[in-house]
């Protein structure tokens, strides 16, 4: 079972990564670009088969490790 | 229309960071974790209304700034 994992900044944490992109496709010649936020995308392979026990165990990854709950949120899908 | 793009590492290509990824989470006690893979996301809002031509915007984005081409496959959906 593979979990695909969106790591986000939470609304209003500042995200000069996601400026330093805006600039530069502004520069590129993109136009009526609002907003750019860069997250982090993470794919785990899982040996696990249930699809309670992945969840469950995934969301404990987030939180113990993959997103720092303080200024991120995360959200996951299970495919098998 | 705002644009969820993923942009992921090509098979084959070594990814240290989702090794890094992988071993820390065995640390922590997580067991029948097969692969981590490490990617990036990134969220584009933009000002343009028509689906077409936002997703032809998004796909010249991506090839020309967002995803290194040689090593970095990408996909995307947009979201009104």
């Amino acid at each position: 079972m593979k979990a695909r994992i969106k790591i986000t900044l939470k609304n209003g944490v500042l995200d000069p990564q996601g400026k330093a992109i805006q600039n530069a496709l502004g520069s590129l010649g993109f136009t009526g670009i609002e907003e750019v936020r860069q997250g982090k995308y993470i794919e785990v392979d899982l040996a696990e088969s249930d699809e309670t026990a992945a969840r469950d165990t995934v969301d404990r990854m987030c939180k113990n490790l993959l997103a720092n709950m303080v200024i991120e949120n995360y959200a996951f899908e299970l495919v098998t």
